[in-house]
Parts: C-alpha cells; sequence; structure tokens
C-alpha cells in the first residue's frame, strides 16, 4: 500500500465490526512492523498486553469509560511505556549492549560511557523517565497504526480510561507508564466515518521565540 | 512510495550531505503530512522550530554533545511537546474547540464536559501534563521521520542535548518539554550505512502479568 494512501487513509475509527477476527498471525506481523520503530539507544522501552478475551474486554471496558469500541473490537492493546528501560541489569537493557557489541557498534570497554550516558538522559529525574517512556511508547505506537492500515485494519488510540485502574486489574508493574490503549479490528461496514478532523498547518507549527 | 519500503527504509542517519538543502516547499510538505498524525482529542500539543542558519547550528550543535551532523544536515528540527496544551484558554485548545462545533461533532454546551475530560486526564498531576505532551509528540515525530523518508528525505531522532540549555538558548517558555531534536536532509554517498540494529520480536513485545 502506498503510503500517503496509509496516511491519509489512518483514522480513528470509533465502529468495529465485531464478528471480524484479527488472526494471531495478522496481529504478529503488525507488531513485527512497529518493531523497526527507532528508539532512545534502541532501548525500545515497550511492550503490549493483547485483550481479546471476552471478560477482560469486559474489565477493561468498564475502565475505559464504557466506550463500545473495547468490546467490539476484536482487540484492545494496552500500549506499556517503561520507565525503568534504560536501568543497568534490566534484560533489555543488556540484550541491547550486548547485540551492539556484536554488530560492532559498541565494545565491552563501553559499559560504563553507556550506563552514564544512560542514567544522565533518562534516569537524571523522575520525569526524565516518564518522558523517556511516553515518547517512546509514542513513537511505538504510531508506527503500530500506520502499519495496522497497511494492512487492512484499523485503529482507535484511547486516553479515557482509569489509569489506576488498568494498573490494577491488569497486575501491571509500577515501572510502567500506560500512555494509550489502541483498539485494532476492522471498520464496521454502513457506519458512518466522520469527515477528517481539522489539522495545524506547517506554518501553524513553526514557532519561534526570539 | 510503499509503506514497507518506507518502514524498512527509514533509518537515524549520522552521514548527511551539507551541500544538499531542503527547500522550505519539500519541509512545508513533511510537516503538512505529519499534521495527520492522531493525538488526545486532536489537541496537537507540538510545535517545531527549524534550526537551519550557519550560527544557531552550531550554537545547537554545542548543546548537543557536539554531534557534527547538527551542523551538516542542512536543518535539525527542535521538536515541542506542550505540557499546556490541553488547558482551557489555551488558543489552539480553543481553536480545537470551535473546529469541532462547526463539524458537529461538539456543542458548545459541551465546553464544561470538554474542560473536565482534559483537566481529569492530562493536567490532574505534573505526570500526566508531561506524558500527555511527550506522547503525542511522539506520535508527531514519529510520523514525521516516515513522511520524510517517503520524500527522499533521511533523519535522525537525537536524545543527547542539554535539555535546559537549549531551552535558554531558544527562549523556550517553561510550558515546553523537548523530547527529541531531529536531523532532516540528504545521507551523504560514499558514506556507509550500518546494518539495521536488532529488534524485539513480536513474541517479546507481547506481555502479560497475570
Amino acid at each position: 500500500m502506498n503510503f500517503n494512501d496509509v496516511l491519509n487513509s489512518r483514522r480513528s475509527v470509533n465502529f468495529f465490526d465485531p464478528d471480524k477476527r484479527v488472526s494471531n498471525e495478522l496481529l504478529k506481523s503488525v507488531l513485527d512492523m512497529a518493531a523497526k520503530t527507532p528508539s532512545s539507544f534502541n532501548l525500545q522501552p515497550w511492550s503490549v498486553i493483547v485483550v481479546d478475551q471476552e471478560s477482560e474486554k469486559e474489565t477493561l471496558k468498564k475502565l475505559a469509560w464504557n466506550q463500545p469500541k473495547v468490546t467490539e473490537a476484536p482487540l484492545t492493546l494496552i500500549v506499556l511505556a517503561d520507565r525503568h528501560g534504560w536501568k543497568e541489569g534490566h534484560p533489555f537493557v543488556e540484550k541491547n549492549f550486548q547485540e551492539m557489541i556484536r554488530a560492532g557498534s559498541m565494545q565491552e570497554s563501553q559499559r560504563e560511557w553507556f550506563k552514564g550516558a544512560r542514567e544522565g538522559l533518562y534516569g537524571a529525574t523522575p520525569e526524565r523517565q516518564l518522558a523517556f517512556a511516553a515518547k517512546n511508547a509514542g513513537f511505538f505506537a504510531m508506527t503500530l497504526m500506520l502499519a495496522a492500515k497497511s494492512k487492512g485494519l484499523d485503529t482507535h488510540p484511547m486516553d479515557g480510561f482509569d489509569l489506576e485502574g488498568v494498573k490494577k486489574a491488569f497486575h501491571i508493574p509500577d515501572n510502567y507508564w500506560v500512555p494509550l490503549l489502541i483498539a485494532v479490528g476492522y471498520f464496521k461496514q454502513g457506519e458512518t466515518l466522520m469527515p477528517a478532523k481539522w489539522r495545524k498547518t506547517a506554518d501553524e507549527l513553526i514557532v519561534r521565540f526570539d
């Protein structure tokens, strides 16, 4: 599918066909595409919980302002942003370091330098830890929504949920922030898609503070 | 350009051709594409400062670990994430509300409801304000990097910079977080692009905490 067509046809869809499932294979292919997202030092501080069982969908819906799409969509992803995804000893931080050594882009002797860089940039304050996690998970979620569209799927990113309630119901450890939920499925034929919303123009986006 | 080709060929490029400029027209077309990014209640809490003058590039480079790409790339974007982009009275929040009324997706009588929803989700705590800003700016930056690639441009997202120093040098108000810089330009022919880095597999991305 053409990039522009993906970009222009990706819409936050409110009506999902509850009878059209998303196969495991298709979901995994979308996740593998989303995995190509760049991140801070390639730390990839993101994960997803796949909510596709009826009872869990009901639980999540109640925690998400009772939005019907949570149960109508075949699945909803709880996106997790790892505030500790830069810490020494974290399994994926160590994996990342070993993979860089293997690729020749870092040497074992740079372990302390790399640790210091991560701590300075991402670990220095609680707000830096959160910004690191939320930004990178934002990159990932955006690629995921576009990748899904390129595979014929529709999505809806959701903020309207009880953050603490979702963490409790799905036993999510405290190092994770939940930046959004993403409903994934197929647009229900016969429903009306609203016209695309307004957007800032390039001239509105560019600012200066001289 | 095909979506998969864009996704697979977007790489964080370290070598930019300093002699190949990016026209204003091309930059604006990329920004207009990136503007299609979805956001929380369509609030679009993002802006960019375009750094393309030699003296400003030198200033920014010094604040960005002296990374050569900041001066070699024809331009670097300072991406801004507005922690106050949900507040009643903010010009773009009001514009958003008026545009929704015009589109028929909201009514003037819902002003208080909308204000309460924004305050509850994004304004309740400083960390929620930051997560709102960083996540949405993450969405925007990701679309921008892909859109740039689809237009033949290369990019490099950068975290290695002095956050407070950049804010001071470019007179950036305190409501903004600076989640990243993005160098934009053309890959320098003759340089070697490293092989793509490892990524988590779909099976590594999916988690549960039962």
